[in-house]
C-alpha cells in the first residue's frame, strides 16, 4: 500500500518522533511505500486564508469552501496545499500521528485538515460518507497522550475515547469517505520507563503489522437516514460509545 | 461581567463578522464589558513551539507543557501569549466564536487554546474539572455552520451536537474548570435569506440577553470517580448525549 503519514510534534527528540520512526520502519518492512509530511519540520502554515488560492472566483469576499471548489476545478491551490493534496490522493492509507492536545490534534495538524481536506477533493455536494471524495481509502489515528487508559473507558474520567475522537474519526475521516481503522493510542507516555516506552513502540509496530485484520469502526451510511436527515425507523441505531455494531 | 470574545473568521464581511458585532453590541447593551481577540485580524500565531518561552527550564528537549508550567512561574511566556492569558484571567465569561470546520474550531483558534490554555494557568497537577485553573468563570461556544439543525439531533446524520462538541465543551472548557453555558448555533448560514440571517442575529442577541438563566451543561466532577478513574458504582451515569441530568 501507499501510506501517507502526517506527523505533528514540535520536538525532534520526543517519544512521538521515536513512534513515528518505528511506524515508518514497520510499514516499510511489511512492503508498503511511505511518505511522511512532518508538519513542524516543513514549517507548514495552518491558517486558511485567501492566500491559499492563486486565482479567486469571488475576489471581493472570501467564501473559503467555494474557493476550494473553484481551485480544484482550475488548479488554483497554493503550491503548499497542492503538494499535500497530491500526497493525499496518492495514498491508500492515511495516518495522522500527534500528541493529543485539548482532546484533539495540535493546531498545525488541524490546519492541514482545514486546507488539504478541501471541498471538491475530500467532499462536495452529495459527496460525503459512503460517497465521500476519499472513498476507497483507509485512515487511522496514532496518538500519544499523558492520560491513563482507564480515563478514556466508557465510564472513565475523560469520557469514552470514541466520544473524544468523534470529530476526527467520524466528522473528518468517515465524512470524507475514508474507512476508519481502530486507532493506536500510547497512554501515559511521560510516565513510562524506557522499558515501557519500548513496549509501546513494539505494540505500535504490531498494530501496523495487522492492518489487514483490523476491523474498521462502524458509522451509519447516508442511506440509513431519511430525507429529514434523521435515522430511519427501521435502522438499529449505533451510539457514539458503541459504534461497532454486532 | 467582563467578557472575552475570541473570534476566528478569515473574512471581515462574513455573516460571522455580523454575528460578532451583534453579540458585542448585545453584551454592551446589557452592561457587560467586552474585549475581543480577533485572531485573523491580529495575525495570531497558532503554532506551539519552543519560541513561546523567553527562558526555558529544559533547553535541550522541548516538553511543551512543562515549559508552560515553568513560564507561568517565571513570567516567561512570549508576549503574544501573555497578553491573551491576561485577557483570559480578566474575564468572567469566555466566548469562542467560529465557523465549524471539520467538526471543530479553525486551526488559528485551536492554536489559541494550545498556547493560551497553558499548564499552570488553565490546569495543572490536581487542577482539573471542579478544581481546574479557570474555575469560577463561565464559557460558551457561538458557532456558524452550513449544516441543518436536524443533522445534529441525537439521531441525525452528523451525530449528536453534544458528541461533535465534546472535545470543546468537556475536554477543554469543563476540564479547565469553566462552567459551560449552552452553545449558540447558527445553522445553514449560507442558505439563509437576508431575513433569515436577521432572525439568526436576533436569536443570538436574545441568547446573550438570557445568560443568567441559561442552565449550564452537566459534566461529572472528579469526585464522582474512584481511584481507578472510573465512575463510582453509586453514581448515576450521564451519557454523552444526555449530559443534562434531571
Amino acid at each position: 500500500m501507499n501510506v501517507l503519514l502526517v506527523y505533528a510534534h514540535p520536538e525532534p527528540a520526543s517519544f512521538g518522533a521515536a513512534l513515528r520512526d518505528r511506524g515508518v520502519q514497520a510499514l516499510r518492512d511489511a512492503g508498503h511505500t511511505v511518505q511522511v509530511s512532518d508538519l513542524y519540520a516543513m514549517g507548514f502554515n495552518p491558517v486558511a486564508s485567501g492566500a491559499d488560492f492563486t486565482q479567486r472566483r469571488f475576489p471581493a469576499r472570501l467564501q473559503y469552501d467555494r474557493e476550494q471548489k473553484h481551485a480544484q476545478q482550475h488548479q488554483a491551490f497554493a503550491p503548499d496545499i497542492q503538494a499535500e493534496i497530491d500526497k493525499l490522493l496518492w495514498c491508500e492509507l492515511l495516518i495522522l500521528q500527534f500528541p493529543l492536545w485539548w482532546f484533539s490534534v495540535p493546531a498545525i495538524l488541524k490546519g492541514w485538515l482545514d486546507r488539504v481536506f478541501a471541498n471538491g477533493v475530500a467532499y462536495g455536494p452529495g459527496r460525503r460518507l459512503e460517497t465521500g471524495g476519499l472513498r476507497g481509502r483507509s485512515a487511522m489515528l496514532a496518538l500519544t497522550t499523558g492520560c491513563f487508559e482507564g480515563m478514556t473507558a466508557p465510564d472513565g474520567l475523560l469520557g469514552d475515547l470514541n466520544a473524544i475522537l468523534w470529530h476526527l474519526h467520524f466528522g473528518t475521516f468517515a465524512y470524507a469517505g475514508l474507512r476508519v481503522l481502530p486507532p493506536f493510542t500510547a497512554f501515559a507516555v511521560q510516565y513510562g520507563t524506557p522499558a515501557q516506552q519500548q513496549d509501546m513502540l513494539d505494540a505500535y509496530a504490531s498494530h501496523l503489522s495487522r492492518l489487514d485484520t483490523l476491523q474498521p469502526l462502524f458509522f451509519h451510511p447516508q442511506s440509513d437516514f431519511g430525507p429529514d436527515w434523521r435515522l430511519r425507523a427501521d435502522v438499529q441505531p449505533a451510539t457514539v460509545a458503541q459504534r461497532r455494531l454486532p
